[in-house]
């Protein structure tokens, strides 16, 4: 007969009540810096886990829309509002849900937060955690990192110095009707060395994909960046000794396999192009129009983007944790690693 | 019967000799700014083509490695060179191939432009055209772009007048044994409206992925990039008129589509690790050992990487546009797009 | 602007409705012949259709479960049943669900049957459509085929006459508390030349893993079968003339391609495990046990399959039908098809 | 640092050598049996082996074909051979290959052949073989079965009684310009419980998908395959006790997992359609044509299926046992499992 490790039994009795806690943490209306929007984002268990367990067979979740009024949306359907996927969406299918919370929505990150839930449970038991916090918004940055203030402000912000000229900067962008963009910082630390694979599912490209796929992303940093332009050789790599390596300019990631040093990226986040300031823009009878949003919107959606950049790079790592198993199972290590930094 | 268009026949004929001319591109030794090393790069089509056609079976392409001198690899087979993948690797699958021409090499890209070379072919024929040109060497930034330089300079610099700076950068670096980095920008013109998916492979995702794929790149913008943390939504949306957009702030992607607009990206690469300047590593055995690359590296790898960041490009453009015909193959215009800017 | 086929439009609009048909054919307790378990199996449409027209975007169903009685599977929670899934699951896994309506059990086959309504619909204005019926039940061989009569009976018969004898053992089975096999019959006509791929995904390949994938299928046959074995080459190979082939001993596929030929496909399905004749066992301690299946079962679970045939020929063909046009959308015809018998 | 099993290396040493042997079990002109044409089917491992040793990054096989006489295809070159796939290439790419050798030749299974040479030294360290040979051919069935007998006969028939009958319809068939069908077995023993998924990739599933993928296989049958259609619940479900199962009608598949008894397939193989006698076809043009292919042709293909057959179970077997690592690594056994007939 056969058994899972007791520790897995245990870290998943407490069921859908774990997945929660990170949807809470995404969900709008949690603080009044985002939207107004209330929307419950209760997750269902609906396959796959029996009797606190996880059975090995697909989990299916549900989170069902519950706060969506329609009537917010009605004077937009014929309209493509500038920055969305409305004008994309309608040319692409030749139809298009002009409600909220469709694939085009951000509300669809709720998902991939429930889903990584799952997968942070399964991370941790193998030693490996994942964190994100907001390192910039607009022209506020945070300068003074301190991860344990992250979960103590509204804004997720590494820097509890910063909170104060963030929450000034929201007002003064609600008042506009305007919003702003954001920088946030995520990480893995605790990898094993070498997740990833050598060309086509490099662990950077797929943290990458991950990362870019989230709505509103435009760029995706590894480790130092676009700052690896202006260095040299002999000041990027990262030089290694029998105590461990020097530095980590490569954010943990060499020939797209993790070097066990923390995996660190960077992504921002364009402002929400749904806001109260009025813009021209086309009708579905390509006439001209102006066009101001009054939905309930984030003056700052890369706020709630912290959570869901931590659910996208524990979706990847924990895949490449197992394909690594699959292929990698059975080499053994002769000599301990290094100690990382 | 059936017949494929015309256009696909004679567009095929040449055969191998029209996937050599980026080949030519990426080569090392194709200038005195890169790598000494000189590898002939001449594809072969083993199969999937007949008659200078593609048959519609898969094309399997053959570049053999030429000049790969295993004795400049034989006194670091026992090193772990700082910033490469010999680490990872070891580590990963518990055995390396020290040789170069493996799968950590730039040289693995080789095949990777060899393929696009067919993918280009194809989209030339939809009017889509893939361009990439050196916008940033180290501290020489190109100012003034100018697309029809690029392939005047072996730099691939989008600004001619930059040249000379870089120059001058490459000499001192060799002087030095060192490396610098480099920034790359890529474009896609003629894409219709809709290549994408609304979640999981989004247009710029894949991008990014693709992008981030390649050896030494550690950044990934689209559009404005990180430049859209600080900017204000009523700033970064990208109005609609009658006559088309009025800016290109998203960089031609929204909701993970296409908008027609022109596909914008921007790379950044690492300075090469295989310098000549000393530093510390260890070898197998976990035992400190100083280490000085010999072997003819690149002194900047972001040269070589435009023609391969083409092609990466060109691959993702042209999966995308066969799954949108699949998907979307009857979806009808039924109004002229608008005018793209 | 963009629109799809109006034939499209119309043709969604009724929604679920159009989904439940199916369904309601392979649910359970929809005759006195086939289990009594009653489930509902009443499908919603969780995302990706709007006003009765799908978007594009990814569809979403759910089944609930609904009469599931979880006592009835109490008393076989330890006890590994012979011809079941039990053994195997535990010992992949380490856990079991015992309780009916999971992975293993052929209630997971009723989404099958609900995501082929689309493809069906869609499949439908392409001219393309699928059926099947129940050719032989134990001893019991449809002799005169007639695809009129298979909707008429509760055994999906393709023999009207054979009717009476079925009748006749099932109701020996109940009796007996046994179970017996059967072998189904489906077929998919109106399909263009072409569809498949030459050597991985050839199209008879994926009706092969398609139809061994539904529970309780061993066997699947293309065309003549296994009667190929004692065939000559003479006799076999399928005659060209102008007017048509002359015979369909390939069933429909040449080279891992559609012929544009009825494309023909036969499977057997082993009798149902799940029967009141006591047999051996051995617990989950290893300890030997006597077991007699007490819950509602099916004496012949090949007449339900049935329906589940047909959705899985439908799934296969859809997909071959979308990737045959994302590669050879431009490949046109310059003289009309054959006739195709 | 790390290592792999001293096992892996040492099995590993011999290089393409190891692979070299099916290969000549398939190749054509090994015997006077089979195909006149000579092909040296020699084997080069371009990539991912380094000293004798895999390096887990792919592996490159490549093999030349040697001996295509392009003259003896020139005058089929416009005529649809039926029973080949020529009429169905031309109507999906527009396009025909009409030499040998191409993707709808048999010879496209040779590398098959090859790389499963690699996936049987992995799957033997892990206690899994993999064996097929020929239960009929025409009317001449095998009735004694002797694995021992497979290698020593150029029909790999499991009954070495079998064989002069073999000869003489050979004789026979080479007479008359015919060619006849083949039955082949196909085992894999020594598979672990549990290797398979429970709905999207089955073991049976994925097993009947790869040996429909052979050329000119036509039914696939797992266990008892199509006699559980005439069989009771009682007979076929086999039964366990303490010292192992009491019969394997399920042919080691339950829910679609392994259940670690022998793995028994069997497939049936047409014809070859390549033959002597006279048939009628028709033109690229449409035009009726009488056809007699001159080629060397086998008069009986199933029996250079044998080696194939085999192949592709060891593929498909490889993947689930990399994937059953992946996702159930750290469930362990409890207690042993029970002994297997």
């Amino acid at each position: 007969m056969a058994r899972r490790s007791a520790l897995l039994l245990m870290a998943a009795r407490r069921g859908a009540a774990d997945l929660q806690a990170d949807l809470d943490r995404r969900k709008p209306g949690s603080n009044r810096f985002t939207t107004a929007r209330r929307e419950a984002d209760q997750v269902r268990i609906l396959s796959g886990v029996f009797e606190g367990v996880t059975t090995g067979t697909p989990i299916a979740l549900l989170i069902e829309n519950s706060d969506q009024r329609s009537q917010d949306y009605g004077d937009i359907k014929d309209l493509f509002r500038p920055g969305h996927a409305d004008y994309t969406y309608e040319h692409k299918y030749g139809i298009r849900d002009y409600r909220g919370g469709g694939r085009s929505s951000a509300r669809e990150t709720a998902m991939r937060v429930a889903a990584a839930g799952i997968a942070k449970k399964f991370l941790a038991q193998q030693g490996i955690s994942i964190r994100a916090g907001l390192s910039q918004m607009g022209s506020v940055i945070a300068e003074q990192w301190d991860w344990q203030q992250v979960n103590q402000n509204p804004f997720f912000s590494v820097d509890g110095n910063a909170v104060a000229a963030m929450e000034e900067l929201i007002r003064e962008l609600k008042k506009a009707g305007d919003s702003v963009g954001a920088k946030v910082r995520v990480e893995a630390h605790g990898l094993p060395v070498g997740l990833g694979e050598p060309v086509f599912d490099r662990l950077d490209a797929d943290i990458a994909k991950a990362l870019m796929s989230i709505n509103a992303v435009k760029a995706v940093a590894i480790g130092d960046g676009f700052a690896v332009v202006n260095q040299r050789g002999s000041e990027h790599r990262d030089e290694l000794t029998p105590s461990g390596f020097l530095s980590n300019h490569s954010g943990g990631v060499l020939g797209g396999l993790s070097t066990a040093q923390p995996l660190l990226a960077d992504i921002a986040l364009k402002p929400t192009s749904s806001i109260g300031v009025s813009g021209q823009t086309i009708d579905r009878f390509g006439q001209p129009q102006a066009i101001v949003t009054k939905g309930r919107h984030d003056p700052c959606v890369g706020i709630r983007a912290v959570p869901i950049a931590e659910a996208m790079v524990a979706l990847v790592v924990i895949d490449h944790y197992l394909r690594h198993r699959a292929q990698c199972g059975d080499v053994t290590q002769i000599t301990p690693n290094i100690e990382q930094r």
